[in-house]
């Protein structure tokens, strides 16, 4: 295989981009994903690729739960802001407001839709775990259309 | 959980449309998809939710290969074409000519990019199933766009 064709090939897949948060007992912990996709519509299944040694991954082996958040069109800050972590700091996470879900993971209140959800498998392979998990609350808080990461001008494929 | 809010928070994610072909001992097989991400760079790894219930999900499970497609943004009717499964007729597949990969699976000629891929895990718990899959063997025959499922104005989502 060459490495450059695979490379191209697999930087024409489409993804959007998502705000990932969770919380273990040592604190909330938060990032920029985009590999994520539903699995199942019954049960509501997603299956997401998180990089195997950042805090994120840390906290959704300890917590088992994790809520995934769009990134609206206007939210690139939103966006760029998660893609060193999070820090909890007077109540925000990086500065932005948010709430504990039902599973305990932090919920961002600006996203344009978000959704929570317990983690059922974990499958570590390569240098990302693909954690599958069941959708266990959800809600939408306004029509704005996702952020694509071709549109935000970003690449994490290949 | 309220479903409507869980289906509209699912149809916000962004999804491409690929079309997947394998072949096994029966005949070749093939659908379009859009449930599929990368997930690990090194090895490259790609996931990919597969209706249970679809010939293309058992040409996979005898083959343990598939190729996907990511379908240009000029060929809704190539994505359209594959909704139903895939004939073989003189020598091509829905009428898309093809020749057989490395995997044996069928790769099509007309899409701006491809890849082949083994699978190493499936994880069956929900009405698609999960493969995990290397990526073997690639090309890029175009720069042309991909088209996105939001774009082709249709949904497999919620």
């Amino acid at each position: 295989m060459d490495p450059t064709q695979k490379k191209n090939a697999l930087r024409k897949l489409t993804y959007g981009l998502y705000v990932a948060t969770s919380r273990d007992a040592e604190s909330t912990a938060g990032g920029t994903i985009n590999w994520l996709s539903q699995a199942s519509f019954e049960p509501p299944l997603i299956m997401a690729g998180i990089k195997r040694d950042s805090r994120l991954h840390q906290a959704i082996e300890n917590s088992k739960a994790f809520a995934v958040h769009v990134v609206g069109k206007s939210q690139k800050n939103l966006a760029t802001s998660f893609f060193k972590g999070a820090t909890e700091e007077n109540g925000k996470l990086n500065g932005y407001d948010f709430a504990p879900g039902a599973t305990g993971s932090p919920v961002l209140k600006d996203p344009p839709a978000w959704f929570e959800c317990r983690v059922l498998d974990a499958i570590r392979r390569g240098d990302h775990t693909i954690f599958v998990a069941e959708v266990v609350e959800a809600g939408v808080r306004s029509e704005e259309e996702p952020l694509t990461i071709r549109d935000a001008g970003f690449t994490y494929a290949g």
